[in-house]
């Protein structure tokens, strides 16, 4: 089949299109500019520019089969910086891909949302898909509002769907030195022989899941049987801030200092997800463990040139 | 105190500006235009233009105590024809209007969300505030996003708030020729001796509700020592399509004729509101049943040149 991975040579996406590609399909990425620590795939084609231009939309959506779109232009702490723009950037964005979508008969979305952002604080643990939806960044409320459109363009126009909501993805190809993904920033602070700063005491508990894991979720889902379902893709675990410390400092075997900072209140303090519901359906499977996994990042990290 | 109610010259607004006034409160109303069917009001200072203009909402907001927020651009319907307009005039607008309110001290924010569009589908009767949110219209979407970011300025800049999601409000001084409120719809058709249009078989099941009964609960909602919560307003009781004509026929005293037309997939088919939270917190009763709402209706109805 035709895939077509919006946002494709980001971290995730990058994980995507290998998934898809080793499962033997056709692989277009379009993404904003090519990948940043990989040269180009051979057998994938390349589409670069925004996703709001919708001239380039309209020819890449041509003879689709599935979409994937992975495209994120903010984080939770960013998103509240500037609400408008989160907005304009990521939803109405959506809106118009979504439409594309339909107008090129594409038979099915695949969107990446955020376990880790659209549940707010916890009721129950581990977080079910059907808890309630109380995002507490404007990151989560785009994100629930964009599964909601989904829907809506599901049910008025017949396209497929299902949802994934990752908790915490980490692995190689993660920029250590951005302001998302904690264990692969940890590592580039690490590289630089850098104090680690800690929001709080170091207790926040969230689920990790290794890159390769999710993407074999995610191209599942865009396989499966069932549609119009929305998974939870995680590992079901808590792991703490001080948790992978400790692991950071088993793997690197380097001296690692901390810095304990105030908490802060664009992020729920601790979100492990069930996983229940895609075990069932997608048959996923976590298969990289923490320790292999910062493993695998910290041999990734270790060589990157800065 | 100090009030100002945005959208206070449309139908559900002018019923909140009688309330707040008749409890000895100031009142401003922000509205694009003047009341339709009445006369400026005697002590309420009245400021004409868009939500949209940034300068005239600074000005606006200064020294007000409370904030409401009744002005929608959209129905369900018309939110579906573009999306994009629906997300920018309510959304976006919302938005601006929470950081505005925050950047002006106002104590507390009442919004006007949507009891008819935001559940989607119900999986219980009568819908309590706690059920799922799956709007299946863009207008529904928009009220839930916006719901989630009135939560978000609470949360972090401490203004305070109560949500209230009306069911289907109709009376007095609602447009009996626009597109919105089946009742006065109906008896301007009748007034015209023109045929009723239904959609499907008429077995359509709504909650509907007096609007000075809403407007009360809303002024409750004001100045209630309860805050950062929702409340249903509604009868808590299912009408259809044919009760209404029943009642029409029965208040007007006039043949009735009816054309049915296929259904409809942007409104949800059957609602009717749990509304426990409101009697116990607001003290919200039902004045108004049925009968005397669309005779009261109908008076209005009937007088209106055109």
């Amino acid at each position: 089949m035709e895939y077509l991975i919006l946002g494709g040579n980001g971290f995730i996406g990058s994980y995507i299109v290998d998934e898809v590609l080793s499962n033997g399909h056709s692989v277009t990425v379009l993404d904003i500019g090519p990948e940043k620590y990989r040269e180009p795939i051979y057998g994938v084609k390349y589409v670069y520019g925004s996703i709001d231009n919708q001239k380039l939309l309209n020819e890449t959506f041509r003879n689709k089969d599935i979409l994937i779109h992975s495209v994120s232009t903010t984080s939770p702490f960013s998103s509240n910086q500037n609400i408008e723009y989160d907005i304009q950037s990521n939803l109405i964005n959506a809106i118009n891909i979504f439409k594309v979508a339909v107008e090129n008969n594409i038979k099915r979305i695949i969107y990446l949302s955020s376990g880790g952002a659209i549940y707010g604080e916890p009721t129950s643990i581990p977080i079910p898909e059907s808890h309630h939806t109380n995002p507490i960044s404007s990151y989560g409320i785009t994100k629930l509002a964009i599964e909601k459109y989904l829907q809506y363009f599901s049910l008025n126009f017949g396209i497929e769907y299902n949802i994934i909501r990752p908790s915490n993805p980490y692995g190689p190809r993660q920029n250590p030195f951005g302001n998302q993904g904690v264990i692969s920033v940890f590592l580039g602070k690490v590289l630089k022989g850098e104090v680690i700063e800690i929001w709080g005491d170091g207790n926040v508990a969230k689920d990790y899941i290794f890159i390769s894991d999710l993407a074999s979720a995610i191209y599942s889902a865009s396989v499966s049987k069932k549609v119009s379902e929305i998974y939870n893709i995680g590992s079901s675990t808590f792991i703490s801030l001080n948790d992978i410390i400790e692991v950071i400092r088993k793997v690197t075997g380097k001296n690692v200092e901390l810095n304990h900072m105030h908490s802060n209140k664009f992020d729920v303090q601790k979100v492990c997800l069930n996983i229940e519901k895609a075990k069932k359906d997608l048959l996923f499977e976590q298969k990289t463990d923490l320790l292999e996994g910062v493993s695998k990042t910290w041999d990734f990290v270790k060589n990157i040139k800065y």
